[in-house]
This record gives structure tokens, sequence and C-alpha cells, in this order.
């Protein structure tokens, strides 16, 4: 099932250009009910609704260091420290937009907006304390997370050994455009990656690269509690703009297009605007003390 | 006012020794609606009820290295990196446990539990990208917050840059016993902070000595948005097991009782009890990679 939310915050199924409406109040709900829902009988051409971000969770797992190829790229260009294989932190789940919605640039934080294709998984039965062999029952789906990331801000939040805020900022979590049911993905270390900045194509590899396994990586951070509907990421690939040759020629800019995209889940599509296009105003300046 | 969450939900204010009831499904909700909540006109006796978190919010924000005392203590010892004022993470909304809840020792994951008194801040109004001068506005409250953390699972995430999983562990996010709204707090920056460990003070200090105040602290935050509810803690003061002579004479053990206590915020109480105490059955074995 290819599981969507659209308009006010309707939930749906996709059928090939129909969206089938379902009989619950959100995504998450769905998956608190294991899916155990009725269809409402409505139905929408998926031409005529606005797609909104799949889900909301109530805690996002975001895990780095999975796919060496990326870690390899920054040791190369001196710009990590090591990074052990799976680590987490909390993603901002006040900071996700879904497909088609602007990534905002807010140019007085940051010069240098990078983008980070990863596999997302999504929690369907809660838990926590459970072995990689029990972990398939508490996995509902997957879908594309394009991790936006402010290097400049990074940079200096390394210093002190941590990743948040530079990741953190308002808009810079789109994932979508749906979530593909966990029965509907055959093997999920076994799909095409790609992500492209206005057609030219930035990050490609394959999720059978991962050096730690989805089922291994849902069980390790199992002690910290999972809620139904949460999700956990995967790690994102080579290529992203830090790691390239002229980093500043390829760090995203307002009217940029990325098309993030996952073989079986979908392209994940997002525009960058400047804050004068999304807001009419303009930016206020940063709080800053260091 | 003194808001408290309590027995199955029902949210009330405290008056005395006496709970009285409002009519709002949850703290959360209390400031959404700013505080315009009716009472019910029912009334409970303190002793008679059970107190929960006070409040589970949307997000959490967790920063550290405020008090310069702590970080000082942690370079003495060699334990830690340099740390930035004001660094943030996000912290576990599933890990939250109310006074007189238990602290769930897991010895598969942990042998070096520490303790970490921190002035916690909840966001009444939501908002995003504003300065200092205007965050008084969106100040909803003040509550105890013990960030309960794992040494050695920090250390090793250092290694990596992060500090995450060590403090996210189910029941390691003690707060309570209520909030105090603003209000009522005259001055946030000149407030008594003292934690015990079966009665022997550990860390004793004043929100005074804070380097960055809440102010610029919650503006500097805010490109990530705050939504009603949300909570951004301040950084500990010095005197962490891990900081002291025989760091594992003071970590805390299953039977400790915690008493973290800031003045007008009351006293927020923990006991740590083994995982065979608290469920009834054997740990399960820690998953692992590295």
């Amino acid at each position: 099932m290819k599981l969507v939310t659209f308009d006010d915050g309707l939930v749906g199924r996709l059928d090939g250009d129909t969206v089938i409406e379902l009989d619950v109040p959100s995504t998450r709900v769905f998956f608190e009910r294991d899916g155990q829902v009725a269809e409402t009988g409505r139905t929408y051409p998926l031409a005529d609704v606005r797609l909104r971000a799949p889900i909301v969770p109530k805690k996002f797992f975001h895990t780095a260091g999975n796919f060496r190829e990326h870690h390899e790229d920054l040791v190369r260009v001196d710009w990590s420290h090591p990074v052990n294989k799976g680590i987490v932190f909390f993603q901002n789940v006040d900071a996700i937009i879904g497909h088609d919605e602007p990534i905002v640039y807010p140019a007085n934080l940051t010069r240098e907006m990078d983008y980070e294709l990863e596999l997302a998984v999504v929690i369907g039965k809660p838990g926590k304390f459970f072995t990689a062999e029990q972990a398939a029952e508490h996995i509902g789906g997957y879908l594309v997370f394009n991790d936006i990331t402010a290097r400049d801000i990074q940079r200096k939040e390394m210093e002190s050994g941590v990743f948040s805020f530079s990741k953190a900022i308002d808009t810079f979590c789109p994932i979508g455009p749906y979530i593909v049911t966990a029965d509907e993905i055959d093997d999920p270390h076994d799909l095409d990656m790609e992500l492209r900045v206005n057609g030219d194509v930035r990050q490609k590899s394959n999720t059978s690269r991962m050096s730690v396994s989805i089922p291994q990586l849902v069980a390790y951070h199992s002690p910290q509690t999972y809620s139904a509907g949460d999700i956990i990421t995967t790690g994102t690939i080579a290529g992203v703009a830090a790691s390239t040759e002229d980093p500043f020629a390829n760090y995203l800019k307002p009217g940029d297009v990325v098309e993030a995209e996952i073989e079986h889940l979908g392209v994940l599509r997002n525009r960058v605007v400047s804050w004068q296009d999304a807001y009419g105003t303009p930016e206020p300046p940063a709080e800053q003390w260091v």
C-alpha cells in the first residue's frame, strides 16, 4: 500500500492515479491500529489533491555512518572526525515538509545548504529492547528522506561533538511522497537510490551498500523505545555537495529543484526558495553569541 | 500557577495540598490555549493523586555547555572535547517520566549511570526566528529536569561527535514534579539548584551562573521552530559523578534515590530500580555490532 496524507490532513492510499480515502485521522493512527482501517468510499484524482508530509512521527531517529562510501567521501575532503556505524540523534519533527513543499533558504543562517538522500523506515508496531531477529515485525513501511544540512553550521557544531541544529532548521526535513508499507518491499537491502539537482545526478547508490542491516539498526536503537509511526533513517550515500571538488558550485540555492528517488518508493521533489519569496517579508537577523 | 498532570492524564493546578482539576485534555493544550482554561469544579487532596510527568512535549530541546563550571569539571578529568555554549540536540520524548516514577537501570547497556540537574523552560507561545528581546513572550513556565546519562555509552558516542543514545534510554528523562508558570518566577536567573543522592548533596549552584541567558538561548534556537509546550533545557552544573575523584563510587545504582531541586520549582524525586524489579523479567541482551 502507498499511504498518503493530503489536503488538510486526510489519509488515503494510492491506486494508480487515484487517491482512495481511508477512515483514520492520521497515518500515525493507521500504524497504531496496525493498518486495520476502513475506506470512506470517497476517491480523488491524484492530480486534484495536494500531498502533504506522509507522516509526522512522535520521534524521528536520525542515524548516520551506515554507508561507509559517504564517510570516506567526507574524510577524503578532511571534513569529518571519525563516525561510527549507525550513530543516532533525533531530527526535528517540526521541520518536516512533504513532496512539492518549499525548502526555505535562511540566508542569515547558512550559505552552505547541502542535500543527503536517505532511506527512512517507519515503525509499525511499538516496542523496546528487542533483538534483530524480532525487528521485522516492528517495521511498518519505508519512504524517501532528504536530509537538508547547513554545512557551515554543522562545521561549528561538530567542534562540540553534535550535529543537530544544522539539520533541524525549519523546512529542512522533506519526506515523501508517500509511505510504502513493508509488505510491498521484497528486499529493502536492494533498492537503487539517486538524487538529482536540476536534473543532474549528484548521488547514486544502492541500499545493499549499508554496513549495518535495517533489522540490526532498528533493534540496536530499541532501548530508546519506539512508538507506532516513529521514523528511523539509515544514513546517506556518496556524493553530497560538501564532498565535491567545488562545494560552493554544488550547494543548493534558491531556485534549485531537488529530486530524491529510491526504487519502489517514488520521487520526492522540493524547490529551494528564498525567505522573501516564501514569506513575503525580509528574513529576520540571526541571534548570535559565539 | 503550579501545573500538574495526574492519575490517568488529568490536568490540574496545585493550591497548597489540594489539586484543582482543570478542564483541558493535557498541559500541552493548556499552553496552546494560552492558559485560558476553566476549572472542572473537582478537587483532590494531593496525597490521594498520583503525579505524572507534567508534560510530554512535541519537542524537547536539550542544550549543553551553558554552565562553564560543569564543562571545566569535565575538562579537568580529561572527559570531554571542547563544548561551545548552548549547543543543542533533541531529547527522547518517549523516555520522559514524572516525580516518584522509577528510573530503570539497564545493566546490559550501562554501568555508569550519572545524574545532571538542569532548569528546563516550557515554551508557551509558538514561534520561530525571533530575537532575544521577543523571547519573554514565548516562555510559558519552568520545571526541574534530571538528565540521566550513561557515561560509558556517551564516551563511545562522543568518538563520533554525538551524545544522544546515552541520554535517551527508556526512563532516562525525569521531569517535574510540576510546571511553574512564568508569571510566578520573578528572576529565573537567580534560583538555587541542588541535587542529592540518598540525601548527600552532589550538585549545588545557582542559575545566575549560566553564561548564556535564557532569552538568548530560546531565541538562538528559534529557527528550529517552537510548538506550544516544547521544552528547552539550560545545561547542568558542576558535580556530576563522572567529574568526581571516584566516579564508580558515585554513579547511580539500583536502590539509590535522587532528589533534584530548584528554588520555587520543587523537588523531583526518583528511585533507581533494577530491570528485574521494574518489569519482573530478566533484562534482554543488548544488540551490538561495534
